[in-house]
């Protein structure tokens, strides 16, 4: 039968807003260049598309790859796509950022590249129907996605030999299908697979498309693809089949779409590839979906049923990590206070770093590091405080707003030097505490929590052994691990790892088992709901009236926690008492934890009275009236004062995660907590006080 | 162990627009009546929600229930729920119209019911996260879905014991699951059954809940229901177990939220109830999902894998139905048109109709006639019509816009007295035909599809069989059939029945052949793309150079299609030319379905050369010269007039579909073509013409 088929080729090149500069260019040494260097030999066509922060990167750094990609432009052979400018999750920011930030980026590709883009990469395909609008009114005709997604509103493999129509409140959008199948064998099985595979789709009519569309660090970046890729050939050999192949026909979307009607009309459930919707369920679903997948492969039934079976939504890593949900909450409310701001010229540039601190890497996990990566949420944390601190100037408030989206108010106090935000709801704990003038949230930590790869740390190899073993596996096959010994530091935590925590402690506990988070809480404080007593512009005054287990009674406590507003910190009282019948002696002690990024820089340290004590990798217990960190990378510190000297415990708290290069702890913050030890007559109140300084250094 | 469970019991009461008034009154005297009567006796609470327009019945015809009602919420037993006021599909209508709707019925029960509800039922649960806004901006506090929602987001059942928070853009929504086991208990099953679940969640805290909130039809008006509910006193003793059970607390909604905080933090993908999802999949995937849940069941696997499986999104209905994207689509150009109207006067006016034509449940089909009931769909239009001539008032235009939203332009014909969509792209046919002055769309037709359920007609049984075998079964588990022999009424169309549908048929075509669309088409017309030639406000010419099978030779012709646009109608013109090198014979037929709504009501008839040939039911041929219909009750007529007699055929197109009362054969719409035998020498052009006239009675 004399008959073609169309195949569509696109690369998506990405670099998370944060990442370093040497990893940047490793990938552009690697994978970014090396990719052009081969395809400009080929008769051969190509859609591509970089995130807006790394075109800027390499523009200044390597224009004359600018300078190539247009060539390729202008021969006809390379269209670009657009998308987010700082490669956001579209469906999880504002309606008009989505426009905005794909108008910034399709203005960029104009400027630089000398074409207008007509089509787009959705960032991690992350794909929610309502943003057909969006994308529409950001001029955009088409979008790529997984034949995943097609799957999902009830499509087969055999329909998907087309784009589609979709549509929302009557605006229209093309959306092409990845084939999945080709996305596994480019480029780690050899080309006649990819063939085989194409050969299925001739036919005479010259309709029918098959498309590729996938990450460039595939092409040099990941494991062992270097070596395979371009030393050993691969790319070479497959374009040279390519385009000695007469029934392919390699096109450019908008080829495509220029000679071809639509397939049809979809309307697409919220969706992305398999794997995302699998790491973004809550754990113990996602055990279980993970086993229902296994079942179905053994029995062979996952081809058939594959396409009802259905994870969760990227959204749900809102829930799951109260971290990447105050980040989004932050952004949200940093974008109110762009759209309210009436200052022109210090909107547009406050919505720069804004724009920034919608980059997605940091806000969810997956095979990759992402939240995960202190200096990715960091990067988010002070572009936003960036925009923040441009917008609020010199104005100071204590207000009232549910800041972190739960259902009730927390207390949030802005001054124009530093601003946290209180939460009464759940142990009056501070959830964010940013330096302003220095653009950091020292409060960027992360919680220990189970994740169900803690099961496999066992089985993982390390990187030296794969490279012995000679295979191109993808990284979704093996497991790796950066070091041994990571089961060791395994350790959840049962409460958040934020600041100002009240812990009454049982009397064996040690700074060991406080550290593994395996002591025993006597207290009903840590994570319960406190009263707002005052909330004034100076004070800030939480009761709560709990319990404490004394001798295996549950003797009711009360607590009250003020907090005075100072210039360089606020002054803590607690006022403790007693509602028992009988006398108690108690243990309490007030937790702070504290991200300073890296735990061995000498540059961060802990002081003591003046004195250094050690890096952020150090533990133990002084007694001293000055306590805390300091920070001279940042330039800032973070002190507890005491009117006597007290015991203050440090430590510093690993993660045990996974990523591209295996399973690696990776160093989230520091544990400060500083301790009482009372003794109250019946109805007794104790006082304690001391002062929290926040310096720039 | 002392402690108790919270159980929140809710109901919904819904008419859709446009259903039969002898309906409504059946549903007050069996349903919505005797409940509240069976309610008042006890001291319970409740939560119930009307939907605005059955509300608004409620008020006009039974006045003396409203009273009763307020009586109840005086008593603070019972929370009145609000909801979009016609009971739109949240998610499909624009935004604004969400908040509009919303609040249009909290209004009407802030003035009739005398309280302010702060939750909302969502119509047939159907759930897209981005609708939290608006929702939180219409004064929706809380709403009420499925425990399947929350399944769909990773949750377990355990986990369901209490509310959780959502967000969309920082606006916060408060979410309760309904328990599908109480759902499918009451009023099902002995009320201890409901005892027995809603014990396991008796806890010391009680801070555990459990929801049940249905349709409250299922209360005397779903088949066998009024005699188990009311007249055997099912109602009457649950009620009277609720009442004497200690550790069951009866709350409303409200009250819960009162004293209790929520469980966490959750978003919700597109959601619905498994049933809707099954129902809006393509048929093909639907049958694959239909063996999937039964496989499971089999495997006794379903408790543990049900929260993976997900079918169709509603939106789908719209892709499956292109009827159903008709009204969409026409609703959202009508609402663009009130965007756009400066008279704030009309502007009102037009969207209390314009609401209505939202109303969810013509737009789809699951167990519930729906889609496939013409009356309902009558009630779409004609609001939708009514709304748009009270806009466009006398102007005129003929444009080129992508009206139904399918990537191509449609051309839109309005004058003041009809207006039409002619597509070009698929057979050049016309997809609505409205007499604007009437507000009528002729077109309201259906095409004969192939439903999956059409494989159980042969189990089917009558009414009569099921009320013998004293069966209290849901409509979910029993197959039931309205009357006998349906399956020979079972027909698929492989084009879609709309007007002005251009066929070559194949000499062996009778009647009966092409009434069941088992004919042999000869041309490549009917569903290929036409060229648009000329488009003005007076005429439009499209062109197709096609393909017409001539003993076996795949013949080039082409046609040429004109419509001149008069004041009553349109003069059609064909041009068929011969562009083989030998004479052809061809026959060629233009086939309009029309719509009547009424089989056999003796006012609406075909007539030709003014005799009334017969009802819609009636089929055959016939030579006129002036041939059609008339409607009596809708005061219009649809005539083709040539200038000598040539033949007709005429025949009414049945659907079989499954309702709540079983498979039924319900009357779509009529087909009349009108046939021309042409003969053709090589190069050789023929003129066919006649006007359809479109007249106002």
């Amino acid at each position: 039968m004399v008959g073609k088929v169309n195949f569509l080729l696109g690369i998506h090149n990405h670099q998370p807003v944060g990442n370093f500069e040497h990893v940047l260019e490793d990938a552009y040494q690697r994978a970014y260049k090396p990719f052009f260097e081969v395809f400009e030999k080929f008769d051969l066509k190509l859609t591509v598309h970089f995130t807006g922060w790394l075109l800027e990167w390499l523009k200044e750094r390597h224009p004359e790859y600018l300078d190539r990609l247009k060539a390729l432009v202008e021969a006809g052979r390379l269209e670009i796509a657009t998308g987010g400018f700082y490669e956001p999750i579209i469906p999880v920011i504002p309606p008009g950022d989505r426009i905005d930030q794909i108008k910034l980026l399709t203005k960029f590709v104009e400027d630089n590249l000398n074409c207008s883009p007509r089509g787009m990469w959705l960032a991690e395909r992350i794909w929610e129907p309502q943003i057909a609008k969006e994308l529409a009114q950001a001029g955009v005709e088409y979008v790529v996605v997984d034949d995943n997604h097609f799957h999902w509103a009830g499509l087969h493999d055999d329909e998907l030999v087309g784009y589609y129509v979709t549509e929302e409140e009557g605006h229209t959008l093309k959306i092409f299908p990845i084939s999945k199948t080709l996305r596994y064998l480019i480029p780690f099985e050899p080309p006649e697979r990819a063939l085989e595979h194409l050969k299925q789709f001739v036919d005479s009519s010259g309709y029918k498309m098959q498309v590729m569309f996938d990450d460039g660090e595939k092409f040099g970046l990941w494991p062992g693809t270097y070596e395979h890729v371009y030393k050993k050939g691969w790319l070479k050999e497959f374009f040279g089949v390519l385009e000695a192949t007469e029934w392919i026909e390699v096109k450019t979307f908008s080829e495509y779409i220029d000679s071809h009607p639509p397939a049809g009309r979809v309307y697409i459930p919220i969706s992305s590839y398999v794997e995302m919707t699998e790491w973004a369920l809550p754990s113990r679903a996602r055990e279980k979906f993970e086993n229902l997948l296994e079942d179905l492969k053994n029995r062979g039934e996952m081809e058939k049923y594959g396409m009802f079976l259905k994870g969760g939504i990227w959204r749900s890593f809102l829930a799951k990590y109260t971290e990447a949900n105050l980040m989004h909450k932050k952004m949200l409310y940093v974008g109110k206070k762009i759209e309210e701001c009436e200052n022109e010229q210090k909107k547009r540039e406050a919505r720069k770093y804004y724009f920034m601190g919608q980059a997605n890497d940091a806000y969810w996990h997956g095979v990759f590091g992402g939240l995960y990566l202190p200096h990715l949420r960091e990067a988010i944390f002070s572009n936003l405080i960036k925009a923040e601190t441009l917008l609020d100037g010199e104005s100071s408030k204590v207000i009232n707003l549910d800041v972190d989206c739960d259902g009730s108010d927390e207390i949030v106090v802005e001054t124009p030097y530093y601003s946290f935000y209180l939460d009464p709801d759940y142990g009056g704990r501070i959830i964010e505490l940013d330096y302003r003038t220095r653009y950091v949230n020292i409060l960027n930590n992360l919680t220990r929590r189970y994740e169900p790869y803690h099961r496999k740390l066992r089985e993982a190899v390390t990187a030296e052994e794969l490279t012995r073993s000679g295979t191109t596996k993808t990284i979704h096959d093996v497991i790796l691990a950066r070091e041994e010994g990571l089961e060791k530091l395994l350790a959840y935590d049962w409460y958040e790892r934020y600041a100002m925590i009240d812990h009454f402690l049982g009397w064996d506990t040690t700074l060991d088992k406080f550290e593994r988070c395996e002591y025993s809480e006597q207290g009903d404080f840590v994570n319960q709901p406190y009263r707002v007593l005052k909330c004034s512009e100076k004070e800030i005054v939480l009761k709560r009236d709990g319990h404490v287990w004394v001798d295996s009674n549950w003797v009711p406590i009360s607590l009250e926690k003020r907090l005075s507003l100072k210039d360089r910190g606020f002054r803590v009282t607690y006022i403790i008492g007693n509602g028992w019948t009988y006398p108690v002696e108690l243990w309490f002690s007030v937790e702070n934890n504290v991200s300073l990024l890296a735990p061995n820089a000498p540059d961060r340290y802990y002081t003591a009275d003046g004195r250094k004590v050690g890096t952020m990798s150090s533990r133990g217990t002084v007694k001293a009236r000055v306590f805390g960190v300091t920070d001279e990378y940042r330039k800032v510190s973070f002190k507890v004062v005491t009117t006597s000297p007290v015991e203050h415990w440090y430590f510093p708290v690993y993660t045990v995660s996974y990523s591209e290069a295996g399973f690696e702890k990776v160093y989230q913050c520091s544990s400060i907590s500083t301790h009482f030890r009372i003794a109250l007559e019946p109805g007794e109140f104790e006082t304690l006080e001391f002062f929290v300084r926040l310096d720039e250094i």
